[in-house]
């Protein structure tokens, strides 16, 4: 492979369709960030719009902003913007509490679906949350359903007649590895079961076909590569063809097929809507609706394009410059430009020092995470990163061998944060 | 009773040991908002906050921030300042999710400590998203439970041995009357019930003493007393002796003993800290705090006696000038300042016409609210109105009635908001 240099990497940055929206994002002088998959960085847009919120809507409106600025219906609107990014249709996504609690939603929906059934199907390398709510609500329905965990590479042999749900995130959290979306999907289909697909390293991050694949049920997060800030408003799919079925028990007011009429009954609204549990948190949901704008101003094949060519690069820079430090690469070599994906928008290597050289690198502004046991994580996000972040980055981790930085005594006690 | 006048008026405000609060709010000009108990003003801390943590902390520390600028403690920290205005202890109440969700945790957790019991007591006039999430976790629990309504005066003879938790909003959003919390929890108890109080019209509204009356479990919101803005983030608390016991199904990761450990299984966390699911939504989260810190400076009997204060004045000012307009007091006309209670922050009076007059005098700029079939509602919120905004209340409400604008065509078709 020929030898990377910085001009070839300036080039690649001269002729990147997407180099004209990292200056609508705010990064501190100094930094390159690749830890986008964890928290995205803060779009120029955000505090404008929060700004403009606070002032001109609830200071100038009041109450009155539940209908005069759209506050009420934010959860279906950002819903339908969103729908864009992840080949869904309008009325099929809402905007609305957490990640973990939507996966809540949704297991508990399939599972009514599938009475006669009992298993909830997934693979161990799961984020843990998404195996925490399966095992809440199996508990609370009493004995007789299972969550039931496989190898990440058995999962299609492990649908069977069992199996009620399939719950899978489709970009593994640690290596960055992506299911064939489309190929499960057809498993569990063709063995009588549901999908329940968690987007959070997914959704902004590559393409993503909710509808081509004949997903069924989805769920994913806004603050990694959606950029809408810590903690940002989490979202749901529900393919139409379900929705009149899915019930799920978080049946709040808002989720009412007509909440001012203050029935003493709960009766669900058609749609998407009765997922929509309790008055919306509009502060997150408008610094979301100015990240997603931006989002969907850039094109998802030229992110998917440039984020591929940015893990690549980072991994034939760490080989070239990095070759005798005993990485080991533990996401998948091969990333495609059409499905399947393959590799998602990370590469991370597995490293004895990994910890220390996570923290050494943090030191020298090059942020990334680790995750136990030995895994460094880096993510590639490509509206706010440039080809020559890469190679400084690596740069700074080839200083960072050299002068045993990574050794130093205060890296010894561990701490992480997702 | 002595005929109330502007001079009266305006000497309650200058012996107003509260009136400085007002000036650190954004009101809009000519506005007289009574409408605090649906959505708070917007106190002028909460954009500096939230320009702050966007601008300085995101910004600035991006994915640092979870640790450095402690957004991932955030649900507790806040949770131990709020406890302090409603008679909790540190450690008691968190932060977390919407009052819907956290009334579900909460009856899921009280039906499983009152495993022989199968009642859910509520009176009909509870807010109906509290009936609605009784309903969806019954529903889901299967045959066997029963959510039990009865008149709001009939709680207390209604709790007998089937009834596992009495769940009530102790401040009845639609007459502002409120529960005997004492009372009705030495009922419970005596009857081995277990206590769910709603509080979304109580925090911050007057005094609220929930380890004085021994209550066992609560919720409520933020936006409406205590101003933090659209659907900013709910609140819960379990009582210390109770959260051993106390487990529900919403287990997310945070709620993980040892979340950074990513554990298969999941394990509660000791305290408090097992009802935290998911990553906290930290703008939601910092506005919360400003408008909190802003409410902590003021004395709540102050508070409370102003309140008092305002709603007699309303009382009597309404009758005074409007005696011949057909209005019906539906809110206790006692008021205590100390418990019980009896009217919490509100006033309300039913019309008719109720509909047009309510939205006449938002035309001339007093905001109140309507309530199916025929209630208006008045809020009073100590800190940011003065005794003269109820006389100029009142001499709109008379304008419009004078002037028959409450009977425009344009007010025949009705819709509103919580």
């Amino acid at each position: 492979m020929t030898r990377v240099t910085l001009d070839t990497v300036r080039a690649l940055d001269s002729d990147d369709p997407l180099a004209g929206f990292r200056e609508r994002f705010v990064l501190p002088d100094g930094v390159i960030y690749l830890d986008g998959n964890s928290l995205g960085a803060l779009p120029k847009a955000v505090p404008e719009r929060v700004s403009a919120m606070l002032h001109e809507e609830w200071g100038r409106h009041l109450i009155g902003g539940w209908l005069k600025d759209g506050w009420m219906e934010k959860p279906l609107v950002l819903g339908d913007r969103l729908a864009r990014l992840v080949g869904a249709a309008a009325g099929e996504v809402a905007v609305v509490d957490t990640t973990s609690i939507n996966v809540f939603k949704l297991l508990s929906a399939a599972l009514a679906m599938r009475p006669e059934r009992t298993v909830i199907l997934s693979n161990a390398e799961n984020f843990p949350t998404d195996l925490y709510m399966a095992q809440g609500l199996i508990r609370q329905l009493g004995a007789g359903h299972e969550l039931r965990l496989v190898p990440e590479t058995e999962i299609e042999d492990a649908i069977d007649d069992t199996v009620a749900v399939v719950m899978l995130t489709e970009t593994n959290f640690k290596t960055g590895a992506v299911f064939d979306m489309g190929a499960v999907t057809r498993a569990a289909h063709a063995a009588g079961a549901l999908t329940l697909w968690d987007l959070a390293h997914s959704a902004g991050a590559f393409p993503v076909d909710l509808n081509g694949t004949a997903a069924d049920f989805a769920v994913g997060c806004s603050y990694k590569y959606l950029n809408a800030g810590p903690g940002g408003p989490a979202w749901m799919f529900v393919a139409r063809r379900h929705q009149e079925a899915a019930h799920q028990p978080l049946t709040g007011w808002l989720g009412h097929d007509r909440p001012f009429n203050f029935d003493l009954e709960y009766r669900p609204a058609d749609g998407i809507r009765r997922h929509v549990c309790s008055s919306p948190g509009v502060l997150g949901l408008v610094a979301f609706e100015a990240a997603l704008d931006l989002m969907l101003e850039a094109d998802m094949t030229a992110i998917r394009a440039k984020s591929v060519a940015l893990g690549d690069l980072f991994i034939q820079l760490v080989e070239q410059e990095c070759d005798d430090a005993g990485f080991r690469l533990i996401s998948p070599r091969a990333a495609g430009l059409t499905p399947p994906w393959i590799r998602g928008s990370q590469v991370s290597f597995a490293h004895p020092d990994g910890y220390g050289i996570v923290q050494a690198l943090i030191a020298r502004g090059v942020v990334g995470d680790f995750r136990d046991p030995d895994v460094m994580r880096f993510g590639f996000a490509p509206l706010y990163q440039r080809y020559e972040d890469v190679w400084h980055a690596i740069a700074r981790l080839r200083a960072v061998l050299d002068g045993g930085e990574h050794l130093a005594e205060v890296y010894r006690e561990r701490a992480s944060v997702t």
